[in-house]
C-alpha cells in the first residue's frame, strides 16, 4: 500500500533488504549533522508546540543537533500552561524569544511542529492552523489528526506543507538514547516519516532532517494513513493493550496454580518486561525459542500454538475499527463523556503490589525466560506481525511498531516502573484504547487460550514462525542501529 | 424523550403510576383474544418472517391466539432453510399454505414480521420491502433494522406501515410462559410497542393486537430508537455481558480465595442465576439486601458500594457507543471479517467444567445468597436502570429491559444451562457484543471494584439505592402480572 522507493537531494539513501523486496531508508547518526541546514533550507525558526514527553524530547534534540546554526528552536505553550516553568529549567525561555504563546510562535514559524495532546490537537487544530505563515510546514508525530480530520469533515490548510516525523518510541526514550548518542553514534530511536503534503517540492528532505536532528538510527518512509493505523493499532495491541492483557491473565493463572504474588509476579510481567524483551532486542524474536532447553520449548510451543489465533482475531478486530474510523469516534466519544473528570485507573489490581519486591529482588538472580509466558508473548507479537503485513504496512514500518518499539523504548520502561503506570501515564488516546481492548486480551487468553494450551503443538504453525520473514526483516533493521541497553531511570 | 400516553379503539389501557409520573399500559390476557380480530382489521394473513427462536414462538403464539378467526398465520423461509423440518413439525405446511419462500409470504400477508437474525436482516431487508404488497404493515421485534438503516443510509419504504411489537425475553421463555399461560391467565412476556409508521392510522391496535397474541401481560409504549438503544445496551450490560464478566470474575476471586472450583461456581454463576435471581423475581432487587443477616448485608454494601461505579461508567460507554451507531458498526466490521468463518466459543473456560456437578447437586440443599455476588450483580444492575433513567427512557422500558427481563427469562434459562451456554448461543449481535463488552466488567471488576470492596461502604450510595424509585417501578410492574416460576428443560 506504500511505496517506500523515495530520493534526497541532501542525503545519500540505502536500500535495505525486507522480505520481498528492498526498502529505501536513510541511516542517521552525528555525522550527518552538518547538513542540517541544508535539509532545512528556507527554515528559520522551527516551533515545538507543547511540551508533553515528545515535545520535551523533540525540542531539546532538535536544538541540541542545530546548535552553532542560524536555525532557532522555539517552545509554543498554551496560555497558563503548567510546563512553562519546566521548559524554562531545560532553556526555553521568554527572555531568548525560545518560548512563547502557542499561537505566537506558530505565526513565527517556518516549520510547526505540534506535540500536544489528541483531545487538544482536535480541539485547536483550527486556530492554529489560521496563525500558520503561508508557507510554514506542519509538522506531526503521528496520524491522529489526520484521522480526527477524517471522522470530522476537516481538512489540512491547502497550500501549506504536511510532513510527519513519527519515532518509534516514547519521548522519554527519544531524549535518552539521544543522549546515549552523543557517546556511542547511532544510539536513538527509529523513526518513519511520511509527506502529506509538498507545495514547495522541500518536504521529503525537510522530514529526513527533523529525523536526523532527532537522533534517529534509521528513517524508512510511509504514509500519514499508513502510520496513523499502525500507530494505533499497535498501541492497542503488543505495545500496551495486549501487554496489559497477558501479564494480568498470567499472573492470575500462576496464582491459582499455587504460585506466592511475588513469583506469580515475576514469571508473568517481570518475566515480559525482563528477560524476554531483553532477548528479543539482543538477539531477536527466534531467540527466545531457541534460548530455552527442550522441555521449556514443548511449552513454549503449546502457548505460542494455543496463543496465536485468539491474538490474530483481536488484532484484526482492532485493525478494522481503527481503519474504518470506529475506534477514534470511541475516543472522542470517550472524551465527551468524561469531560473534565479523571480517567479510572488500572493500577490498583492486586497483581501491582507485589511490583516492588520483584523489582527489589532483581540484583541477586538473572530471571530465566518462563517458557508458557514467552510462548503467550511472542505468538501475540508474531500476530500483530502478520496482521500488518496482511494488510499492506512496508517491513520497516512492521517490525519497528511491533518489535522494536515495544523491546528498545515501552518494554523497558514498563520494567522500570511497572505496566500499570505506563498505561496510566500515556496519552489519553493510548490509555482509552488499552482500557478497551487490553482486557479483550485478558478475557480471550483466559478462556481460549490457556485452556487450549493443554493441547499438543500446532507444527505448522511453528514452522511458519521458525521461517517467518520477519526475523530477517528484524536483522536487517538490527545491523542499521547499535545495540545501546537504554537507561532507564 | 418517549410519550408513554396513546389511545386504542379496540382495548382499554390503563394507568400505571411509576416515579414521577403515570404511563400508559395494556394489560394482557386470554380474555382478550375474542378482540382480536377487530385490533387486525384489514389484516386477513399475517406472515411471520424467520424460524429462529421468536419465529419460533411468536408463529405458534399467533396462531394459537387466532385460532377459529379467518386470520391467517404463515411462516416464510429463505430457499433451503435448515428450519423447514422443524416448522412443519409444528404445523406449518407447503400443503395447508402456512409455509412457504419468504418473498412469496412477504408477497401475500398483510402484516410482515420480520424475525431472520440480524446479518440477514441487513443483507436482504430490500429484497423484503421490493416484496411488499401496498398497504402491508411492517413488523419488528427490536431495534436493529432501525439502526442498520440510520448506518448505512436506508429508509423504510415509503407508504408502508411499520410497528415493532419487543418481547422482552427469549423466543423460547415467549413461547413457554405463553403455553403456562393457558392454565394462569396473565402468564407471559412483557413487550414494547412502538409505532415507526401508521399510514391508515390502524397501527397502534395492530401492535397491541399482536402484543395481546403473544400474551404479554402488560404492553408499554415506547419508541423504534428508544427500544433499539435500550434492547442493544441491556443485551452488553445487565442482560448477558456484564453477567458474563460478573460470574468470570467472581469464579477467580473466590478460587483465588482458596475455594474449590464447584464451591467457587456456586458463590459465583450458580449463586446470579439461581438465589439471586429468584429473590428479585419474587421480592424485588431491594429484598436481596434485606434477606441477609447483618454480617451479610455489611458485605452486600460493600461490595455495592465498590461496585456501581465502575459499573456506571461501562454501562455509559456502552450506551454512548450504541446511540452514536459506533456499536453497530462494530457488528457489520465483526461480520464482514468473519464471513462463514464460526465466531470463538467463550464456554471452554475452565469454570463451566464444574457447572454440572453443580447442577447435580442442587436438589441436595437450598442455595444462600451470596452477599459478596448479590451486591456486585445488584449494583450493576442498578447502574443500568440509573443510566436509562438519565437518558430519558420510560420507566416500563428501564424495569423490564434491566430487571425483569433479566430474572423471568434470561437467567433461568442460564440457570438450566450455563451463561456460556446461553452466550454462544444467543443471536449473533448479542454474541459479538458480549465478547466485546464482556471482559470490559470483568477487568473493571478485577481491577477496580473488587479492590475497592476492602473500604468501608458508601453511605449516601446505599441510601440512594434504599429510596430508590425503581423498587416501586418494579412493584408496579409486578402488580401487572401473576408470579409465574418459568419452567426452562
Amino acid at each position: 500500500m506504500t511505496s517506500t522507493t523515495h530520493t534526497s537531494a541532501v542525503f545519500t539513501l540505502e536500500t535495505m533488504d525486507v522480505p520481498g523486496g528492498t526498502e529505501t531508508i536513510l541511516r542517521g547518526g552525528r555525522h550527518l549533522l552538518p547538513l542540517l541546514p541544508q535539509a532545512f533550507a528556507g527554515v528559520r525558526r522551527i516551533g515545538v508546540i507543547g511540551w508533553g514527553p515528545q515535545g520535551r524530547a523533540q525540542a531539546r534534540n532538535l536544538r541540541d543537533s542545530l546548535a552553532g546554526t542560524d536555525i532557532r528552536v522555539s517552545v509554543g505553550l498554551r496560555p497558563g500552561s503548567a510546563s512553562a516553568a519546566d521548559a524554562r529549567a531545560h532553556g526555553f525561555t521568554e527572555e531568548d524569544g525560545t518560548l512563547g504563546d502557542w499561537l505566537a510562535v506558530t505565526a513565527d514559524s517556518d516549520l510547526v511542529i505540534l506535540l500536544i495532546a489528541d483531545a487538544a490537537l482536535a480541539a485547536h487544530h483550527e486556530e492554529i492552523f489560521a496563525a500558520l505563515r503561508p508557507g510554514a510546514t506542519i509538522g506531526l508525530s503521528h496520524g491522529f489528526l489526520l484521522g480526527h480530520l477524517r471522522a470530522t469533515g476537516g481538512e489540512f490548510p491547502p497550500g501549506q506543507g504536511v510532513i510527519a516525523v513519527c519515532p518509534k518510541g516514547m519521548g522519554d526514550s527519544v531524549r535518552r538514547l539521544y543522549e546515549q548518542g552523543a557517546e556511542i553514534n547511532g544510539a536513538g530511536i527509529n523513526s518513519s516519516y511520511a509527506v502529506h503534503a509538498d507545495p514547495d517540492g522541500k518536504a521529503t528532505d525537510r522530514a529526513l532532517g527533523w529525523s536526523v536532528a532527532l537522533g534517529s538510527p534509521y528513517t524508512f518512509r510511509t504514509t500519514l494513513e499508513s502510520e496513523y493505523r499502525s500507530d494505533i493499532v499497535g498501541e492497542r495491541a503488543i505495545l500496551l493493550g495486549a501487554v496489559h492483557g497477558i501479564v494480568e491473565s498470567l499472573y492470575t493463572r500462576y496464582r491459582l496454580s499455587g504460585d506466592d504474588p511475588v513469583t506469580a509476579y515475576e514469571r508473568s510481567c517481570e518475566n515480559v518486561t525482563g528477560p524476554i524483551a531483553r532477548t528479543i532486542s539482543h538477539a531477536g524474536l527466534r531467540a527466545v525459542r531457541e534460548e530455552l532447553d527442550p522441555a521449556g520449548r514443548e511449552v513454549f510451543d503449546r502457548a505460542y500454538s494455543a496463543t496465536y489465533g485468539p491474538a490474530r482475531e483481536i488484532v484484526a478486530e482492532i485493525y478494522d475499527e481503527v481503519a474504518d474510523g470506529t475506534e477514534l469516534r470511541s475516543v472522542v466519544l470517550a472524551e465527551r463523556r468524561l469531560g473534565a473528570r479523571e480517567m479510572s485507573g488500572i493500577g490498583g489490581s492486586p497483581m501491582w503490589a507485589a511490583g516492588a519486591e520483584v523489582r527489589a529482588r532483581r540484583a541477586e538472580r538473572a530471571l530465566p525466560v518462563e517458557p508458557f509466558t514467552a510462548g503467550v508473548f511472542v505468538a501475540t507479537m508474531t500476530a500483530q506481525v502478520d496482521e500488518f503485513a496482511e494488510r499492506g504496512h512496508p517491513w520497516s514500518e512492521i517490525v519497528n511498531e511491533s518489535v522494536i518499539e515495544a523491546v528498545d523504548s515501552l518494554l523497558p520502561y514498563m520494567h522500570a516502573r511497572d505496566v500499570a503506570y505506563m498505561v496510566d501515564n500515556c496519552s489519553r488516546t493510548a490509555r482509552l484504547g488499552t482500557r478497551r481492548w487490553g482486557p479483550r486480551f485478558q478475557a480471550a487468553y483466559e478462556q481460549i487460550a490457556y485452556p487450549a494450551s493443554e493441547l499438543p503443538p500446532n507444527e505448522a504453525l511453528l514452522a511458519a514462525f521458525d521461517t517467518h520473514p520477519l526475523h530477517e526483516a528484524l536483522a536487517a533493521a538490527a545491523k542499521l542501529r547499535p545495540s545501546v541497553d537504554i537507561s532507564v531511570v
